[in-house]
């Protein structure tokens, strides 16, 4: 088997994304990291493997992808037989569909807005900007009670098992577990016992486990 | 076969994607319009289709969709067999999934940003932003020439025929074709080329019929 490239970086939520998903299907990488502060993902070698210039790339054989859940798709089809499942065989289509593009366009616009805010700006030494976490606190609070409403009839978001749709929500739970924002998640029960479900996959362990070597 | 009922609007860019699809599926559809004027995709009838109020929301038998990208995924893969492929059949999987992610990450946020200052501000009798505009010209200058580079390789995005990751450009492409932002596109020879090949298509031409009813 060819082996699997991955450009990017363990603070990163869409590279965290790409490595829950290569954990979650049992597959080797190797990981090469990028190292943004120095802005190597705009180097001429990285712009080869994303003309984009945004981490994560990855190489596998003479194949290049990016975007996040490009890659993600890519493995969940391309290893179907290894490891997690990741999509809902022998259920109707609609609903994975449906609750993937959902993560993409309504709950991860808002929560990459308050990890800049609230995770990434305090980690750079710049300042929040407290209308900004206001706004899209309340905006998240929306999203979430109709997150509620819809767990409060399934396990998971798109069927009865951990999907694609489940997981591309860690990373950003990850970090905004650790901030505020927390509450919003914690007072609804349903997505609560979702979020803590999901985190405590094993595969999940070693993601967060990459940014503590 | 069940009724495939769209509710939606014709002017709308999402709802378009999803007509564009249909089309060219040859699928018979249902057109429900939605009168956002009045409020009616927050209507307690349009909310139990789809919880986020956003058009357009797609019923076929007992299943639900919602997310323009959701339903036309749902349509090339549960009518594989009708109308044009929209996949590329026997080909490598990654490039359909990396250019549908690139569409709906790096072009559409940029291409919305304008046509909400250049399209709709206008029709609704509001003011232009001409910061806004300038800003996010500069930006979607920058995405078409890294498409530029790809159409000088590939005669569509994905592959050498016409996907799901061009048809999804297509309600985009009409509308900025009718402002100053067209400049973008002509000075760049492939890109311009792809964009006139696709929206000669005669599926969205009966997407843009419909407007003229």
């Amino acid at each position: 088997m060819a082996v699997l490239k991955v450009h990017g970086a363990v603070l990163s939520t869409a590279s965290m994304r790409v490595f829950a998903c290569l954990y979650e299907k049992d597959l080797d990488f190797q990981f090469v990291p990028i190292d943004m502060k120095a802005g190597q993902h705009k180097s001429e070698t990285f712009l080869s493997l994303n003309p984009f210039g945004q981490i994560p790339a990855v190489e596998v054989g003479d194949q290049k992808l990016f975007e996040s859940r490009a890659i993600t798709q890519y493995i969940a089809e391309e290893y179907a037989d290894k490891g997690t499942q990741l999509t809902c065989p022998g259920k109707p289509l609609a609903p994975l569909f449906v609750w993937k593009e959902v993560e993409a366009h309504q709950f991860d616009p808002v929560a990459s807005k308050l990890i800049w805010e609230l995770v990434y700006k305090p980690m750079y030494g710049t300042t929040t900007d407290p209308a900004v976490v206001e706004e899209n606190e309340a905006k998240l609070g929306k999203v979430l009670d109709i997150y509620e409403a819809r767990l409060a009839q399934s396990k998971y978001l798109a069927c009865d098992c951990f999907t694609l749709a489940d997981m591309h929500h860690l990373p950003g739970l990850h970090y905004l577990m650790g901030t505020p924002v927390k509450k919003l998640f914690d007072s609804r029960p349903h997505v609560s016992a979702w979020a803590a479900n999901i985190s405590s996959r094993p595969a999940w362990s070693k993601v967060v486990a990459m940014q503590k070597q």
